[in-house]
């Protein structure tokens, strides 16, 4: 299994509209791409941290892969995280077992 | 449930021996603080994106605040993860369900 971590922080103008779109567009995301195992999401609960954090999960990296550029997902980071997010922190590692 | 996640780079001059010393003080931890319900954690798998990643959840915001203050856990980051770690993101979140 992969795991795939992101966490970012909302720019100053993002609005509470558009910090409730990235939630509900990542709703919309396991439905379109059978690929996503595991998908666990939600806004960061202590200021200074960041503010929103994913964590996804994959039976291996071709199908992170297969995630990664799944045309869902790109036109959901482009409209969505994009024009709000900054501060991306993002990384992929091996669970064991 | 709360989740904690935290990625971190790794410093230049940060030796094999010294990031071994990170995964192998992980490995204790679960031991000494029974807070702790799961601990996943890991190298980052692709060059560009953080360097080692840490997953770990709790029963509550209460149990996260035991095992963040727990002596055995402050002693370990100072020693083995400080010397060594830098551009460290993180964030708590609460897990649906």
């Amino acid at each position: 299994m992969i795991r795939h971590v992101v966490m970012f922080t909302w720019k100053p103008e993002a609005t509470e509209e558009q910090r409730e779109a990235v939630a509900a567009g990542l709703a919309e995301l396991p439905g379109a791409i059978p690929q996503i195992r595991r998908y666990e999401y939600g806004p960061g609960m202590n200021p200074g941290n960041k503010d929103f954090v994913l964590v996804a999960d994959f039976a291996g990296p071709e199908d992170f892969v297969v995630y990664r550029d799944h045309p869902a997902h790109r036109a959901f980071i482009e409209r969505c995280v994009e024009p709000i997010a900054e501060d991306l922190a993002r990384a992929q590692y091996r669970l064991p077992g």
